[in-house]
C-alpha cells in the first residue's frame, strides 16, 4: 500500500544499503522460526519493498503470521504498506481479531479505510469494535465512505489549531510533539472555529516571520480551498492537475473539517485505476490474481469469464454452421475464417483503447458517439482497404482463384470498418449506462465483429458460389 | 502534464467554482480572436483540467497557437500542464522558437526536460540556445538523461544553502524570497560543502526551535539519503515505496548536488507506464493516439501493427490449408476451429496479464519461469478440462458424432495447456532479454497458439477420420 502522509529523512537505519538476497524468504522464515523481534526488523528494513512482498508472500501462512505479529505495531504496519492490498487484507484476515485491531490502529486514517475496506464487513466491523470507543467511532465514520470518494481517502492526522491561538503557542505545540507529528504534513496547519467549521489554512513558515503574541488568524489564508467529503475520485484527480497542492482539506455538510485528502493517494488511486484496465482488458476480472493464491481461488476466477466468452464464441461460430453447404463446395473459405475474425478483433480493440483513453483525459465525452464514429470509419476505410487488399492477394495467389481473392477482400474490409465503428463508440455507451468499458467492451466486440465477419465472408461466398468453385 | 512541485493555497482565482460549459472550445475561439489576454486567462482558469485539455485540443492550429502566445507565459505554462503530454509537445512544436523558449523558460526544470524530450532533437535544441547562457547549460544536463532515471525527473529549483549559513540569514533569504519560492517544496532545505557536495538536509520546521546565531549545520540532518542521477525509475519506485519521503536528494559521480526528485514525479510516470500497458495491450503502440491527430497518423500507427498480426494470421491459417482434405471430408470441424483459436487466446493472455502484475509487483522474477509454468499448468489443467468438456458436449448434441465431440474437446483442453504456459512464461522471457512484454507477448502468443490449435483439432481428426465421417 502506499502511504500518501509525509515524513522525514530522519529514518536512520535505511541509510544501510538494501541487501540483494535470491532467496530472501529462507532467512525471513529462520527468523520467524526464532520467534525473536529486534533481527527480524532489521533484516526486513534492509529489503526493498518488493523483496518484502516477495518475501513475504514466498512464506507459508503461519509464517506469515508469526512474522506480523512479532514484529513492533508500527513495523508491521510498515511492512503490510509494502504489499499489494490484496496480499496485505488476505494476511490481516489471517490473525485474531485483537492482533488486527493492534496493527490496523497504528495505521494512517486512510490507509485503515482502504484495509478494512478489502476485510470481509464481519471482521473489520469486529476490528473497530476493538479500538477505544472515541476512535472507533472515528474511525466508524471513514469507514462509512468508499474508498472512491474523498471521505474514503482522507487523513484524519492532520494539525488542526482552533484561529484564536496565538503563534506562540502553536510553535511550542509543534515543539512539544514533535515525535507525534514527525509522520504529519507539516507544510500547513489548517485552523477551525469553534463549531470545528475549516476557516484557514496556515503556511508553516509564515510561522517563521511572524509575532509570537498574534493569533494565528492573522497570518492564515482565509477561505481556503476545500471539498466535499462526497467528492468522487475524477474529481479529485481533476483538482489536483488544475492546483499544485499537496492536499486539499474535506469537510462534511455542515463545513466541518474531516480531515485532508493527499495528492498522493489519489494518484495512487489513478494508478490503480489504470492497472486494473490493463488487467481487465485481458480478462482478469474479479479482482487481481496473484499466483499464490489457492489453485481452486485462481481457476475459478479465471473461468467465469472464459465461460462467458466460450459461449458468446459458440453463438458466432454458430454462423459458420449455417453455410456448411458452401463451406464443403468451397473448403478454402474456412482457411480465411479464423483471419477474418482476428484481425477485426485487433481493429476494433485498437479503437476501443483510443475511446477509454480520450474518456479519461476527459478528450471525448460520453455523449459524442457520432463524433468518435466518423472518425473511427474514416481509419476504418483507410486500414480495411489496406489489410483487405493485402488478404485478398494472398488468397488469389494460394487458390488462383480472382473470386475467393474478393470475397475475403471484401469480407474484412466491411468487417474491419464495423470493429472500429463498435470498438469507438461501445465504450462510451457503456460510460453512459454505468457500465465499466474496460470489463465488457471485448468479448461484446469480439462476437458482435465474429459474427459479421463470418456472415460476410459465408453470405457473400453463397451469392457468388458457381464463380467460386473450381 | 502533472506538477511534482509543491505549491501553496494562495491561488485566489481558483476559489470561484468551474464553469459547466458544454462546448468550451466555442468560447475559447471567440476569446482567441479578441486576442486579449486577461478575459482569456480568466475564462481558462475557470475551466477544470480536463475541460481545458477537450476545449484546446478541439481549436484549430492557428487559434491554438493564438491562445498559447496571448497568454502570460506562466498561465501557458499552467495550460501546457493540463494536456496530454503528446497535445502539450504538438503545440509547443507549432510556435516560433522565441515563443516556445518564453513559455518553456517559465516551467519547473522537471517539466522542461519531459517537455523538451517530446519534442524533435532539432527544434529542442534551439529552444535552449535561446535561454540565457547559464541557464542553457544547466538545462542541457538534465535534457541529457532521459525521463526514465532521476536525473531526468528531478526538480533544481530546491532551497539550498551553504552548510555553515547562519540559521537567522536562512530565515531572512525565505523572508526576502517568498515570492520566489513559493512554488518550491519549502518542508526542507538542502545543505552543501564548498564543493556543492549535499553534506545535510534541513527540515524546515528545525528552524522555528534553533537559536538565530547557531550555523545551520547544528540542526540539519547529517549524511541524508540521496539517489544517484542514474538511478532507474524502477528503482525510485521502490524507494518511495519504502521512504516516506515526498522527495529525495540527486548527487552525481562526485557527490554534487543536482536537485530533487519528487514523490509526485515518480506516482506520475508510474501511472504513464500502467496507461501504456494497457494501450499496448490493446493494439496501440506507437505512442498514445488522440483522435484530433490527422488521419494518416492514426491510420498508419495503427497499420503498423495491424499488419505484422495479419501476417502471423495467415501464416498461422497455412496450417488449416494443409488439413484441406479432412476439413472437406468433416465440414464440422471448420465451425470449431475459430472457437479453439479464440479461447486459447483469452487464457493466454490472462496469463500474460497475472505475469506482468507478478513482475511489476517484484513477486516474481524474470528468472523464475519454471515456476510460473507449474502454476500456470495446473490452472490450464482446471480450465482446460472444464472448456473443453463445455465445447465437446457443444459438438455431440449438435453434430450427434461422439468422435468429433472427442476431438474438439481434446484439442481445446491440450491448447488450454500450451496457451497458459506461453502466455505465463514469455513475458518473463522478454523481460530478460530486455524486449517490452505488453507489446510483444500479444502478437506472439495468438500465432502459435492458434497454429498449435489448428494443428490439434485437424490433426487429431485426421487420424481419426473414419469415425468422423458419416
Amino acid at each position: 500500500m502506499d502511504n500518501p502522509s509525509n515524513s522525514t529523512t530522519s529514518s536512520s537505519t535505511a541509510l544501510e544499503p538494501a541487501i540483494v538476497d535470491e532467496r530472501p524468504w529462507e532467512k525471513l522464515t529462520e527468523l520467524a522460526d526464532l520467534g525473536n523481534a529486534a533481527p527480524l526488523v532489521e533484516f526486513i528494513e534492509n529489503l526493498t519493498a518488493s523483496d518484502q512482498a516477495l518475501a513475504l508472500s514466498r512464506l507459508d501462512e503461519e509464517h506469515r503470521k508469526t512474522v506480523l505479529t512479532t514484529l513492533p505495531a508500527e513495523d508491521a504496519v510498515e511492512l503490510l504498506r509494502h504489499l499489494s492490498e490484496i496480499q496485505a487484507a488476505d494476511l490481516v484476515e489471517s490473525l485474531s481479531i485483537d492482533q488486527a485491531a493492534a496493527i490496523v490502529q497504528e495505521m494512517p486514517s486512510d490507509e485503515q479505510a482502504d484495509l478494512l475496506g478489502d476485510l470481509d464487513e464481519v471482521q473489520a466491523g469486529e476490528i473497530i469494535d476493538a479500538f477505544p470507543r472515541d476512535e472507533a467511532i472515528a474511525v466508524r465514520e471513514l469507514f462509512a465512505y468508499s474508498d472512491d470518494v474523498a471521505g474514503g481517502l482522507l487523513v484524519r492526522e492532520i494539525l488542526r489549531f482552533d484561529h484564536s491561538t496565538k503563534v506562540a503557542d502553536v510553535i511550542n505545540t509543534l515543539s512539544e510533539n514533535a515525535e507525534e507529528f514527525r509522520d504529519y504534513d507539516v507544510q500547513y496547519a489548517y485552523l477551525t472555529d469553534a463549531e470545528q467549521r475549516l476557516v484557514g489554512v496556515l503556511p508553516m513558515r509564515n510561522l517563521l516571520f511572524a509575532r509570537r503574541t498574534d493569533p494565528v488568524a492573522d497570518i492564515m489564508i482565509a477561505d481556503p480551498l476545500s471539498l466535499r467529503d462526497t467528492t468522487p475520485l475524477d474529481e479529485l484527480i481533476d483538482f489536483f492537475d488544475s492546483h499544485h497542492f499537496l492536499g486539499v482539506p474535506v469537510v462534511d455538510a455542515e463545513g466541518k473539517l474531516l480531515g485532508v485528502v493527499h495528492r498522493n493517494a489519489v494518484d495512487y488511486e489513478a494508478t490503480r485505476a489504470a492497472e486494473s484496465d490493463f488487467l481487465k482488458s485481458q480478462g482478469i476480472i474479479g479482482g487481481e490474481e496473484l499466483r499464490t493464491m489457492p489453485l481452486m481461488q485462481r481457476a475459478k476466477r479465471r473461468l467465469s469469464w472464459l465461460s462467458i466468452n466460450v459461449v458468446l464464441n459458440i453463438g458466432a461460430a454458430g454462423v459458420i454452421a449455417l453455410y456448411q453447404d458452401t463451406l464443403e463446395k468451397v473448403i478454402a473459405l474456412a482457411v480465411f475464417l479464423p483471419i477474418i475474425s482476428d484481425m477485426s478483433g485487433c481493429s476494433g480493440n485498437q479503437a476501443v483503447a483510443v475511446s477509454m483513453r480520450e474518456l479519461s483525459l476527459g478528450l471525448v465525452r460520453p455523449t459524442e458517439m457520432a463524433r468518435v464514429w466518423l472518425k473511427e470509419v474514416t481509419v476504418g476505410l483507410v486500414n480495411g482497404a489496406a489489410l483487405g487488399l493485402l488478404v485478398a492477394i494472398v488468397a488469389v495467389v494460394w487458390d488462383g482463384n480472382m473470386y475467393l481473392g474478393l470475397v475475403v477482400g471484401v469480407a474484412l474490409f466491411a468487417n474491419t470498418l464495423i470493429a472500429v465503428s463498435i470498438g469507438g463508440t461501445v465504450p462510451l455507451l457503456l460510460k453512459r449506462l454505468g457500465f465499466d468499458p474496460a470489463v465488457a467492451s471485448g468479448p461484446l466486440l469480439t462476437t458482435v465483429t465474429d459474427m459479421c465477419g463470418f456472415f460476410l465472408v459465408l453470405g457473400l461466398a453463397t451469392v457468388m458460389l458457381e464463380r467460386l468453385v473450381h
